[in-house]
Parts: C-alpha cells; sequence; structure tokens
C-alpha cells in the first residue's frame, strides 16, 4: 500500500517513485521531456495562479514572446552565449521531404534559430525599440512560457530538457530602481515558496561564479530538500547595463542626456514541484500542501452492501453542498468525490499517495452517527491519521483546518531546515571531513549526517577548484551577514563573508 | 486621432494598424513570429479563463505534452504526416560551438526533433500505454501551449509561425461517445464565440477535402469578416480509430474483447483574437468585448489647472472604491485609472484606439455637478458616443450597461453575418459572376458586394478544381440542412448538399 521504496533506502528511486505513484508526470518519448499528468500540472497550475496574481499587484503585465530566437541575437552579449551555449536545441530547417518512404529535414533555413533557454536578448532588442525616454521607463513585464535546455541528465521537475516557468523581464532608469526590482521579485519568491508552497528558504546572493551568465549579481533562494541536498527554488537577477549596452537600449534622462538603461530578469519553474516533493512527501507517497492541493478534501464511500449504495452518495453530496460557501485560504474548497469503480480501499491509498490533504471515508454506519472518518495526509502512519469526527463540526472546521495543515507542514520543514544548517565547523579539515560522507534521507528530529554548513568564505577564485574537486558549491552568501572574521572554509584564509556550502539538485 | 486608414480606403493596411494602434502586437525579430503585448495578452488571459473554465465542466483535465516530436513517431499517421510536412521547425542540432568568433550548430540528433504543430501523435503513443481496460476510458485531457507552423506569409494573429492555442485529445470506448464529445466541444466553442467574443458562427462540418490530416470528420465554427471573408475560428476532430490503430491504443472491452479506441481533437487559437479585431474594430481602431476587455472602465483625469489635481484624483478614486462590490458577467469590473504624464485628449484617444468599453473624463466642473462624462466605444463617431451622466446613476448602472454594451455587439455582428448571405444564387454563372468582385469592407445596414454564398454542392472531388481556380473554397457544411435538391453552384450538377462558399483567411 505504501511506497515501493523508503527515503532511508534509496532516496533518488524513492523520488522517482513518488512522481509516479501520485501519478503527476512521467518520461515522454521524446527524449529528456516529462509529461505533466493531471495531478501534477493541477498544482502548478495553483502555484501559477498564486505567483502570477502578486506579479501583477507589484505593477507587471504578462507578454508573449517568440520561443526562436535568430543565432545572431543570441550572440549578442558575450557572457551570456558562453553561459548557455552548450545546452540549446537548434532548428536548422523548416520542412520535410519524403525520401524513398523515409522522412528527411528539408530547407536549410538561412539562419539557424536557438529554441529559447531564456530570452534576454531577444527581449533587450524589443526594448530597445520601445524606449525613447525617461517617461517610458520603468517597463514591467513577465511571460509564462515554455523553455528548453539540453540537459543530459534528466529528471522529472528537476532537470528536464522542457520545462514551464515564468520569466520577469523589466527596465529601468537607474541601476537603484533596478537593483530594488531584483530583490522585491526575490522577496516575491521567497513569499510564495513559503506561504504557499511551506517551503522554507534561505534567500542571498550567488558567488561571482554561479551568477547568471550576463548578469551583475544574481540573487537567489535555497530551499533544503530532506536529503540535506540544496534547491534553488528561484532566482533574480540585476543585470545593469549589460543587456542595454549589447542591444542599445538608450534613453533620453530628466536632463536630456542619452543613456544606457537597466535591466533585470527572474525566474522560476516546474522545478518547484520537485521541491515541492522532497520538502514534503514521505515513505506513504506525495504529501501536497492544502494550498495548490488540486482537490483539498476527498470523499471515498465505503460500500459493504450494494443496497446502501445510493443512501451513501446521498449523504456525501449533502456534505458537499454544505461545504459549498465555505473556504480555506480565501478561496473556496476543492473537493473531490471519488465514484469510481473499485473497492474503496484502493481508493482511499491511491489519495493517501497521491497526498490529497484530506481523505474522508463514509459508509453506513457513519450516516447513523452523523459522523465520518478523516485522515490527513500529514498524520498517517501516525496514530493521529485517522479521526472519527461528527459530520456538523467537520463542515464547520475544516476550512480552518486545512490552513493548520498548512502551517504545519511549513513548521516542520523550518525545523529540519534549522537543525540542519551545521554553524560549528570552523576549518577546512573539519569541512572536508563533513563532507566526505554522503547525504542521506534527514530522519524527523535527527539531525542528517551532511546538510548545510554555514562559514566563511574568502571569495578567492582559487577555491572554486576546491569546491569542484569536493564537489559541493555555495549555494548563497546570505542577506543576513554576521560581520565576523573567521577562516575561509576551503582555502583556510582570513575571511569575513558569511556563506551556505552544500551539495545541491 | 482616428486611424490612419480606413476599413474602406484599404482593408489589410486597417487591419495591421489597427493591431499596431491598440499596442496588441508587433513582428518580433524572429522570422515570422509576434510578440503579443499587455493589451493582446490580456484579451487571451480573459479569453483562456473562459474557455478553460468551460473545458473543465465538460469533464476535462489539464496535462502538459512535450513540444518536441520525434520525427518517427510524426511519421505513424500517414495522412497526418502528408498534411504537415510542409511546414515544420526541425530541431536537428543540440550545441553551438564557435568556430573563427561566430556560432555554429555542432552535436547533431541521432533523430531529429519536429517542433509541434499539433500532437496527436505523441499524446497518442501515450494513450497507448494508458489505456488497457474500457474502465480506463473515457479519458478527457485538454494542453494550453505554443505551436509552430511554417507560414509564409504571415500576418498578426491570424498566421504566424509561433502561436498560442489549447488542443482538447480525449480517447472512448465506443465510436459515438467519440463523436458526441467532438460535437459537445464544437458546441463550447460556439458558445464562447458568441457569448464571450460576441462572434456569431455557422457551424458545419468540413467538406472531405478540407478535414484536418488523419481525421474521419472536421467539425468547425466560422465568422464573417468586416470584409465579407470567413474565418476558421474552432475544428473539433473525430479521428475514429485512424490515430488508434498507428499508435496501437487498444482496450479490453466489456465482453473481454481487445478493440481499438476512439480518439478526438479539438483546438483554438490566438486567431481568435484576429477574429475579434475584424468583428468589432472600427475607423477608431479596436473595440474589444466588455467581457474580455483587460480594463472595462477607464479614468482619465482632466486636468486644467494644476490645483485641481489633487480633488480630481480623490474624486476618481472615491468613485473607483465605490465600484468595488459592482459585477459585470458575474466578475468584479476590470478598472484603471490612467494618470500618467501626458495630455489628457492623447489618454483618451489612446484609449478609444484599444477598444476600453467605457472611457470616463473626470475635470473639475464633474465634481461641482456630481458628475463625469462616458464615452462608450461602440458608439464612438456618433452622437450617442459622448454622455453626462450623475456619478451615482453610473456607478449603479454601469455593471448592467456592460453587459448590454456586450449584446449590442453581438447583435451587430449577427445582423451583418445574416444579412450578407446569399441564397438567392442559383447556376454557376451567377455564382462565378458574384465571385467574379473582390471583397471589400461592408459598411453597416448595406449589404456587402462579396461575402458568403450558401448554396448547393454536389461533392464531386472534381469540383475542388473549380474552387482552386477562383480562389473560394467551402467553409462548411452546416448542421442545419434544408434537404431540397438543386444544381450545384460549381459543376451545375444536381446536388442535396447547402454548403457555405466564400473566400477565407
Amino acid at each position: 500500500m505504501a511506497m515501493k521504496t523508503t527515503r532511508k533506502q534509496n532516496y533518488p528511486e524513492w523520488y522517482q517513485n513518488v512522481v509516479s505513484e501520485a501519478d503527476m508526470a512521467e518520461n515522454s518519448v521524446s527524449p529528456g521531456c516529462m509529461v505533466i499528468k493531471a495531478w501534477g500540472y493541477g498544482i502548478w497550475e495553483r502555484i501559477q495562479r498564486v505567483m502570477d496574481e502578486q506579479i501583477k499587484e507589484t505593477g507587471h503585465e504578462n507578454y508573449y514572446f517568440p520561443m526562436f530566437i535568430p543565432l545572431s541575437f543570441f550572440q549578442k552579449e558575450a557572457n551570456h552565449v558562453e553561459g548557455f551555449a552548450k545546452e540549446m536545441a537548434v532548428v536548422t530547417h523548416s520542412r520535410l521531404v519524403n525520401e524513398e518512404g523515409k522522412l528527411k529535414p528539408s530547407s536549410p533555413l538561412d539562419e539557424p534559430l536557438i529554441v529559447r533557454p531564456t530570452r534576454e536578448t531577444i527581449i533587450a532588442d524589443s526594448f530597445s525599440k520601445w524606449v525613447k525616454s525617461y517617461r517610458d521607463l520603468p517597463i514591467l513585464l513577465n511571460q509564462w512560457a515554455n523553455v528548453v535546455r539540453w540537459e543530459m541528465r534528466p529528471r522529472l521537475f528537476l532537470r528536464t530538457r522542457e520545462f514551464l516557468w515564468q520569466e520577469g523581464h523589466t527596465v529601468h532608469a537607474t541601476s537603484q530602481e533596478a537593483e530594488e526590482e531584483t530583490t522585491k521579485m526575490l522577496e516575491v519568491y521567497r513569499d510564495v515558496s513559503e506561504n504557499t508552497l511551506a517551503m522554507p528558504v534561505i534567500a542571498g546572493r550567488k558567488p561571482e561564479h554561479e551568477k547568471f551568465p550576463g548578469a551583475i549579481d544574481t540573487y537567489c533562494i535555497e530551499a533544503m530538500m530532506q536529503d540535506g541536498k540544496a534547491l534553488q527554488a528561484g532566482t533574480s537577477h540585476f543585470l545593469g547595463q549589460n543587456f542595454a549596452k549589447s542591444a542599445d537600449i538608450k534613453f533620453v534622462n530628466q536632463n536630456n542626456e542619452q543613456e544606457y538603461a537597466y535591466t533585470t530578469s527572474w525566474g522560476v519553474s516546474t522545478r518547484l514541484i520537485g521541491g515541492v516533493i522532497m520538502s514534503h512527501a514521505d515513505d506513504n507517497g506525495m504529501v501536497v500542501p492544502p494550498r495548490i492541493a488540486p482537490y483539498q478534501i476527498v470523499f471515498v464511500p465505503i460500500i459493504k452492501k450494494p443496497d446502501d449504495t445510493s443512501r451513501i452518495m446521498e449523504y456525501i453530496e449533502s456534505i458537499k453542498t454544505q461545504l459549498k460557501d465555505k473556504t480555506a485560504f480565501g478561496e473556496k474548497l476543492r473537493i473531490k468525490i471519488d465514484n469510481r469503480d473499485k473497492p474503496s480501499v484502493d481508493k482511499v491509498w491511491e489519495w493517501i499517495r497521491k497526498g490529497a490533504p484530506i481523505v474522508c471515508e463514509i459508509g453506513a454506519r457513519d450516516i447513523e452517527s452523523s459522523g465520518l472518518m478523516a485522515k490527513e495526509r500529514i498524520f498517517i502512519g501516525q496514530p493521529e491519521g485517522k479521526k472519527i469526527v461528527k459530520t456538523d463540526e467537520f463542515i464547520n472546521s475544516v476550512g480552518k483546518r486545512l490552513e493548520e495543515l498548512q502551517q504545519l507542514m511549513f513548521a516542520k520543514a523550518q525545523k529540519r531546515l534549522q537543525e540542519n544548517i551545521r554553524t560549528d565547523i570552523k576549518t577546512p579539515e573539519e569541512f572536508a571531513d563533513y563532507f566526505a560522507n554522503s547525504n542521506e534521507w534527514i530522519e524527523d528530529g535527527k539531525p542528517g549526517r551532511v546538510a548545510f554548513v554555514r562559514g566563511k568564505w574568502c571569495g578567492d577564485p582559487a577555491s572554486e577548484e576546491i569546491l569542484k574537486s569536493m564537489k559541493i558549491t555555495i549555494r548563497c552568501i546570505p542577506f543576513d551577514q554576521s560581520g565576523t572574521t573567521g577562516k575561509c572554509l576551503l582555502t583556510g584564509k582570513d575571511a569575513t563573508m558569511d556563506v551556505i556550502y552544500a551539495r545541491s539538485y
């Protein structure tokens, strides 16, 4: 009934199982790409809705820019192309011809097209046409789209050749305003991660060598997965005048002088779903935060005698009717009655593996006692997992209960994050010792063997080689710096910068 | 202030002007592709929301399938590939290398990938894995995505190499159920076209030679543009067992026998926006149906003395506050206060060219008289175009008024359609005479020189050549057949089938 593989047995295999048992996504015949199925896409739709609202509330409007970028445009920003050239789908032909029963590409294009891995270059070109005067600024836009990066080791949601995302692009008259935009949008990402996905994050700045190609500064939010590895959950880039110079985005400022504008870009993707899985799922399968669950409450009729069918179904329908105007998170409840022709025990377990927040079993005896059996997903496998409650009470309290369950999920993940940031490692030797171990599943309440280290970094480019050899990364330079001096955990040199070290996805 | 070109002067140029003056979209540096800007994308978002709701209400769930289709999969259905092979973007390489400062495609793929022009083949492959028994059926899914068809003469919204659409794909146990699905979804399209876009349509079946490649039957809705040409606004395909056989979608039926399943597919695209423009826009620019307008009411302050600024803005804000709980079409009103630093007359004309349903001008004198000047877009240029109304009255009635304006737009377009279907043409000679003229703008209340002809067709494949030579098409075989006998308007042979003949987009 539960999962074939536990987190402890084999964490990567457990992850794949959660995705497939919850029927969220599967590998496609299109190499390295995924089919996102209804339950996975439903979660994405809810993430999108919340994110889209916040993006609009902060003054941005949605646009749509093409997915093909002419090669010459891509080439305009030197660092940008250097950073992306390795992983691109290139369109070279616009036709197929049938040669002896086999289709072959034909009609070669004058200029090959890149399938967008991101869109700074082509959007910068539009900006250069739209921006004339300081009165035209700022321009604040966003796009929901698919993008392609030619990943060689794809994993569902975490790393696929095609994925879905939102990318914001803005132009500003001053450096300060553009920097403020960059951090404002990072704050939106933090808010959505923590309050919608129940996924606590550490916000900070990327070190020089981890920046977005072409950026002056990249800011990010980093989450801790249940195996102690980091997942970059969102990034926001201050691009300075780099793209403005390569695409010629100039404007006449208030003193009537020509000036290059300042741009930003920022994005989150379907990768967030991978983060949600590895933040919350357990050995019984997926656990979806109530706020983004396609269905928050699922009713499964328990029919022992066929004669009982109609009265049980009527009882369930009447409960659904009474829940019609109830809300959670300021929205109507999302309810499913599962009346498929299947054994009820299978149906209940299916919803548990999908991670529906509350599954209610209702049989003939429950009607007599005006009650129902509510199973709360986060407590499945524990004594609190089953509760017999009065139906009236359930109807009146379930909205609030869903909000509480969301809080409990956040609190649990937050505790795990806090308990697994080591701050007592002070020398390169201790550091090497710590990361000599491999990552493994962090059991609740017990610190994991390997997770995050918060410690000093000297910033010396030479230290990058040490990171590479240890297969660890600097996730970010957190915004809350201590200001103290200590030894760099890589080189042993004096250092003041606090950073987060971790293995990562 | 109005448009540079009128419909009468040059209809195609007028169309381009409407799109650009309303700031809805523009051509991209990516050849044949468009940039959809905020006002155009906002309209699309509203169409999407209404359509998505109806698609979900009819039991479908959203999925996401990859955009790359391996060449061999595309090849599976012979008619299908024949119909699409001419217009495809083909990905052949996965990397770029820098050769003497120039980027060149590198790492050729083992198998080229097609950028989806539609997705029947790859989805059919998934269906073949998911469907085992009649209990797994029906499968009802939908996808919102971008698609690519290599158009050689692109036009914004109407025909671009990349466009946005929704594609539904379903599998059924019986032919009858699949056929019902096909017409049910066509009915959803008709409903959304008429009641959301205010665009009347004729529903029917495509003739054999106009069917979707691989379909048994293609159903469609056809709208009449203001130049009398037809626009195919949505299609729904009954695919029979064609794709099931090529992809091996088999199931065990209730008699425990293996059987091929029946599939359907159906879609509408951003082309609908082109249809909305050519149904409603006038010589002053775009006219957006209130139901899909990103802003339904725009307030423009008329400030003659700078000292008045704050009290005028306060007055407008107070009206906005009072409109907070008012609704139209069961939703909150979408309101914009345009306080940009620009001459107010320019701002008002900008919103007229964008087609905002109601623009309100408010100056100091209006505060004194507790009134405002409301300009209703559909009446601009006519005496009813300006109304001074009491603010209280405006607040209480504007929601209903927006619904009335929507009705008026539909009624006007409906009248144009009805008045411009010629049914009195009875012989091939009269028919040839009629279509010897070219299409031109249909002035309100006057029948156009060339528009639709409803008449007989014998169905003989030889008649296709006549159609080609005259550059006209059979738009559909309408569902409401008269059952009478007459002469085919192409061949003069006896015929019973009523069809709609027209030039088309």
